[in-house]
């Protein structure tokens, strides 16, 4: 595993109340990608574990309201911090009803805090940072919810790297879905090239890696990071 | 005002923090469209003012767990009843981020349980009852949300009767905007009309009016019902 | 097989340039249901057969210019026909980039002239048409079409019934995919039904058919026309 | 006026068929914000000038087919040309029913052949590449194309930068909506900087400018421009 260098942090922004769940499983392995692959720091949090209250538009009586940190106190004084300390979030979202579930909605409004600091303090707060999206459901419907997420953050001022979506759409088992693993490592890889881009780190050649020895060693990689948080929560 | 005839019921569900902001006046707006031109009998909630719990997606686990009244002990077990109790839904939304807030969000995840009853009884609670959408925010997005909400109701298998969408993208005044206020008082002409064809009471004849005794009809209640909300929580 | 009955009329719209494809199998399978199950007549056309050509968007000059049958002489002069003296459009669509192919878009584009009748002529010529909606393709974006279509054609006037949409996203021959075959069957019984309520013909019961003497009648009906479809054009 | 610089250009490509409409006129502006603020080369193209035959499907016969530069000969072969020679594409597209009118559909089908270079060729031809979307209408529906555009170049490979979206969707003259001139100047300002910032030329320190200095001065060029454009085609 190679030394955390360049001071890259990602977020990575799980929303599913199953802790056994496919959701958490995929979250722990982009965790592991970032930090064995990419070798970048990351944090793993899931907006179920966390007290988020919904938004209360304080925005629409008088735009200089809403400001930082959100006069609601919970949580996400907490997650704030987070987002703020990072370059990049990858948000990792089942598929309820062709959209993302309520705790995440409420995790996404609350954002608006960092996004209306236009009007606040000059300048959104995330503008620059990097985002991409994985969506996982039973049936379809992933990209009607991911194209909404890429549309919402790019309005927050969020850059959105080359192939910034993986989905699986399918009862089975996401671990046996080998294109899937692979999308989810190059959105993992991807997010860090374009931070690296942005920092002026290093200037992406290629983006997608398709070659047999990132295949195996991303199939590897997966399946050793699922056994061990299964074995870690049983 | 009409006698309550037919039986008619309808749910006016919306979704916003904020008891003297726009959304909220839209849908008393309806609750008296509903009573006082249609005739129908209307309940109006704002699921801000319920404990309405996140989804736990049971479902994912065995597609038999999910079942009515939903393991979760909330308000939604009132919520349910007025649901089951109505023959349509119109759902009147702010624009959070192009989709509706967090807790309109886990109001619809909850639902859930209705449709399942498809695995459980054998047929969605929702088939056949009417739905429409209302999207009110000072920017765009009025779409996004709508079209989404169009698919979940009906692939919970509710009926979308013909203009079931109005919508108000701007800082103005509602009540200003002559067309949106028409627009919903045929939202609601529209959702009786499919539920009485649906019921065998009355065959459509022409559906959406545009007519200049409707318009005055229509602009008038509306002021009337504004004015008298806004006194009454002021 | 039952006689025609009541004069319901459904036109079958695909989009498809490969005869030979899933889209216009699945259109064929679409039209027997419609005969063969429920006794209306059907008309099937694909988009990709007639000469259409886009919208000139003289609403945008004028919105007294844009009135039927449209200044362009063209295909559309007898597709918009076959609409008229429709109750109800069933479209499939194959799904090219989460969306639907250019000639479908043409064909929706200039669908305008109908829509637009409520300002040249009183009302819009779709209203109170039903229609639904069956998206195929290799991979994902079956709701991201499907949604979007319904907010189009809802916004024409149009009604969409329960159960309204179909997909198959996989690269697997959808006759072997037995849950989408049965929801095929249901959008066009649903789409029947509607328009029965409607005309006053008979009030719907219930709606999504999943009983085994169904499920058997349908997957025979689906495999023989596919069969006779494919040994006709070879 | 800057001399051009760093060899870096775009591709505008527009969509709609009225010579003096707003959209072209806002693609005129693009050109000139392109060349006279940012100092790039740019290229105007509007699909409804060319002849862009509809994609026919050759991927889903067999993956290895669709190549460049696609069997269809018509005018995408030229169109191919400056897309292979662009850094960045800005599309610029009317609403058309909530979505891209069928032309620049077909316009995007036919970019298959790019993407489809990760089978034939071992990458997408667009990977690495920036896009960015401006939608104009008279009415609502801006998120619900932009969110499909962003989703569809995203899976193409493409890099969104931060504030790509633009849109004016009102029948006011696009020009005297200063947030969205503004919006225009920034997406135009976003694409380059991620380009530079791709190319190792420059690493962006802001992004999105709302200062006098350049609210004023893109007042005047957009103004300047307009009047130049309509003058020449009057």
């Amino acid at each position: 595993m190679p030394l955390i260098r360049d001071g890259i942090r990602l977020l990575i922004a799980s929303s599913s109340p199953r802790e056994y769940g496919s959701v958490r499983i995929v979250a722990k392995i982009v965790e592991g990608f970032a930090k064995d692959i990419e070798g970048v720091e990351a944090i793993h949090i899931d907006v179920y574990d966390y007290d988020i209250k919904p938004c209360l538009g304080c925005v629409s009586d008088d735009v200089m309201l809403c400001r930082y940190p959100c006069v609601i106190e919970d949580d996400m004084r907490k997650l704030y911090e987070y987002i703020v300390n990072s370059d990049g979030i990858i948000f990792i979202t089942p598929i309820y009803w062709y959209n993302v579930p309520g705790p995440m909605k409420n995790f996404i409004d609350r954002l608006t805090v960092f996004e209306n600091a236009i009007f606040t303090e000059g300048r959104s707060r995330l503008e620059g940072k990097v985002a991409s999206f994985i969506a996982i459901g039973n049936d379809t419907g992933s990209i009607a919810v991911i194209q909404n997420l890429m549309a919402i953050m790019n309005s927050m001022g969020v850059v959105i790297p080359p192939w910034a979506l993986a989905y699986h759409t399918s009862d089975e088992d996401p671990l046996e879905n080998e294109s899937f693993i692979l999308d989810v490592a190059n959105v993992v890889r991807c997010t860090v090239l374009m931070i690296k881009a942005l920092k002026g780190i290093e200037k992406p050649i290629y983006w997608y890696r398709a070659d047999d020895e990132y295949k195996t060693l991303v199939k590897k990689i997966a399946r050793d990071i699922a056994n061990n948080y299964l074995s870690s929560i049983l």
